[in-house]
């Protein structure tokens, strides 16, 4: 078993990195805050004896050598960034998993034959950043480098700038790795397995996402001597489309999920109806029919809401990505670990998005993950126990030294 | 008849300071651009022979001596402060025809009995720090100044802060000037000149408003991962309220408006239901009881809206003004001016508050209003002609002298 107060102890020693306004953290990709988090990460590799890449979309990727020149690594690996207002786990648990894993066995003397790569990829919250796991999506072929690089926060400042700012644009052609396997241990983020008081869940698939950014542009004027008749609202249209997509996502229950994130009123003032309304439709389901349905349902109606009251309506894609199957030899590792450790076990749908998602596109791939009180995530309250952050760390352990072989 | 291109000009030459995005104007209040505004106003009062007074909320009061040491001022006003995405002609005409009228009493070489007084009142736009009407509202005695000075705009500056950071507190005390009379002329803001094909609105009233700021608390979480069950969505509590506004404005007609500006989501990040959202609902009618009825209505409703979606709903009122009836005699001599002069006119009801509805309080005040095209205002495709601005100036002209006496 890892050692699971170094484990923790190193998770609350991140955490004051980008300390929160609740007891969570702020420390969103491509900071300061993250660059500090980064520098810490690698001293703590330095101490464990890893040797760093690092990429050109400055994603990490710290080695422990293997036995084999010729076998190829195991990867192990999930994110150091954080939502604006995050959890201390969501992320860090995995990558410090990782480490752990290494620090483990480093104190076991044990050489695996494939070399461990313990990875932090940048900016996976896609919270700064749209979309979502942007750096392991250009690993995969997924996304351009240039996209990547164009992307802009709500500053203006964009992906690439800020990279280059905090000094991490490696020099390593992204997706050029060749990986034996990709691991990814992470909190559930959701309610199932503390309600069915289970320790680990074996992640079988990952439901799909889409998120469709609206531009609706109606007309500024003044909210008191603009008549209601003469009004082009799109606001209103905003509010009629929220609740569209409430409607969509409640008749495409179980196994669907749909929210408005993100709004923007321009120019936001008090008494200008907004001249233009931008947000972010967040819809997911593990079923690849239904995702595409509500999309399509979706894209349909928004502008049958909006022509009624003279509101351009426009959408774009920002975020996708498939329902993701994991490799089911990967997956029964992690499921006889569990058993041998002695530990309750379900099969689990993740409902967010991972990094493995992407990795699993050009490798064997899966994902460990642990409980979270009341299955509250994209929350600074949110909370796991060391012991259920240990469990899965000792899941992971098993499960990685053997795809490793030794 | 006043200087039509004279007027024209110097409203040309003002809305070079602070230019927006799209021809118009953001000159917000108490930015380094009012404060650029106000010098360039003050040069031009200083070249016509004006003294300044300036109260402690930044009002400038350009003075004109009269004949009679012992015959109260008339006051001449309105604001150059605009919205973020404001126009040219909102506020700025109102101070720069005060301008011209003495401008052209010099031209004329007349001299009044009673002193003008050009008034340039500070924030009467609510954009930046609401409510509107701010300093005005101080000199009517209907908020304090430690009330005012304590606003906030978004970025948690305060008002009292702003106003000295641009060096701009005066050392008189406000209110405590006394008024004779008060006129400000302004574009309608409305549709109702244009269609009607009239050059002059005799303002016989001013709608009421409340400003009715809701925080919806919700429980930020994933929207991926947190099922549609356990949700607790503030935004779309939000998204209801917004559509029981907009009905409840609907039910409420003719003679009411509903909408809403300003809304913010927390954290607003894509991926992140909101925990908080904040946004504010702007009513108005001419009609008190309407006025106070429709929020009546949404402040009952609002709690029921939420309430079955587990969302926590509050709401406090930052701004109000009770409908308003303007000075007959005040009335019927802005009437008889346009009458004299030729110009064709019609009664008109405020559809946007003004400084005229605090001053109003304190003294005999009555406005005067000219077209603009489409009725659309608060949008920096606002727009005048310079013969529908001379035309008012012309009808305050005649309506200020006759009320000074000459
Ligand atoms: N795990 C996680 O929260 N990832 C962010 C991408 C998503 O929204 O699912
Ligand atoms: N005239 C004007 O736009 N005033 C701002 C206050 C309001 O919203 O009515």
């Amino acid at each position: 078993r890892v050692n699971s107060d170094r484990l923790w102890d190193s998770i609350m020693e991140m955490a004051k990195i980008g300390p929160g306004i609740a007891g969570g953290n702020n420390r969103q990709t491509l900071t300061d805050s993250d660059k500090q988090g980064r520098e810490l990460f690698k001293s703590w590799c330095d101490e464990a004896g890893l040797t760093m890449g690092v990429d050109q979309m400055g994603t990490m990727f710290m080695t422990r050598a293997g036995t084999d020149p010729d076998a190829l690594p195991v990867y192990v690996g999930s994110h150091l960034d954080t939502q604006p207002t995050g959890g201390k786990y969501d992320g860090v648990l995995g990558v410090l998993s990782g480490l752990e894993v290494v620090r483990s066995l480093n104190d076991l003397g044990i050489k695996t034959k494939h070399p461990i790569v313990v990875t932090n990829w940048t900016n996976e919250e896609g919270a700064r950043f749209a979309p979502a796991m942007l750096a392991s999506g250009v690993f995969a072929g997924v996304h351009s480098q240039d996209y990547a690089y164009a992307r802009k926060d709500l500053d203006g400042a964009t992906f690439g700038e800020e990279l280059k700012r905090i000094g991490w644009v490696g020099d390593e052609k992204v997706g050029a790795r060749k990986m034996h396997a990709y691991f990814e241990y992470h909190i559930e983020q959701g309610p199932i397995l503390e309600a069915e008081n289970k320790q680990i869940g074996v992640v079988t698939h990952c439901q799909g996402l889409w998120w469709l950014e609206f531009t609706l542009t109606g007309r500024e004027a003044h909210t008191g001597s603009t008549p209601m008749n003469m009004r082009v609202n799109a606001g209103l249209a905003m509010a009629r489309i929220l609740e569209m997509v409430q409607t969509v996502a409640m008749e495409n229950q179980p196994g669907a999920v749909g929210g408005v994130g993100q709004v923007k009123f321009s120019p936001n003032s008090r008494n200008v109806l907004p001249g233009t309304v931008i947000f972010t439709v967040d819809i997911r389901s593990p079923d690849q029919a239904k995702l595409d349905g509500m999309r399509a349902r979706i894209e349909k109606e928004a502008p049958k809401i909006c022509e009624p009251l003279g509101v351009k309506c426009s959408v774009e894609a920002v975020g996708h990505f498939d329902p993701v199957t994991f490799d089911p030899t990967l997956v029964g590792r992690v499921r006889t670990a569990a058993e041998k450790l002695g530990y309750s076990h379900m099969n689990l749908i993740s409902g967010a998005g991972h990094d493995a998602c992407w990795a699993a596109k050009v490798a064997p791939a899966t994902m460990v993950m642990c409980p979270c009180v009341g299955g509250l995530s994209h929350n600074e309250a949110e909370d796991i126990s060391k012991e259920w952050a240990a469990a899965g760390a000792d899941v992971l352990f098993h499960a990685v030294v053997e795809t490793a072989g030794i």
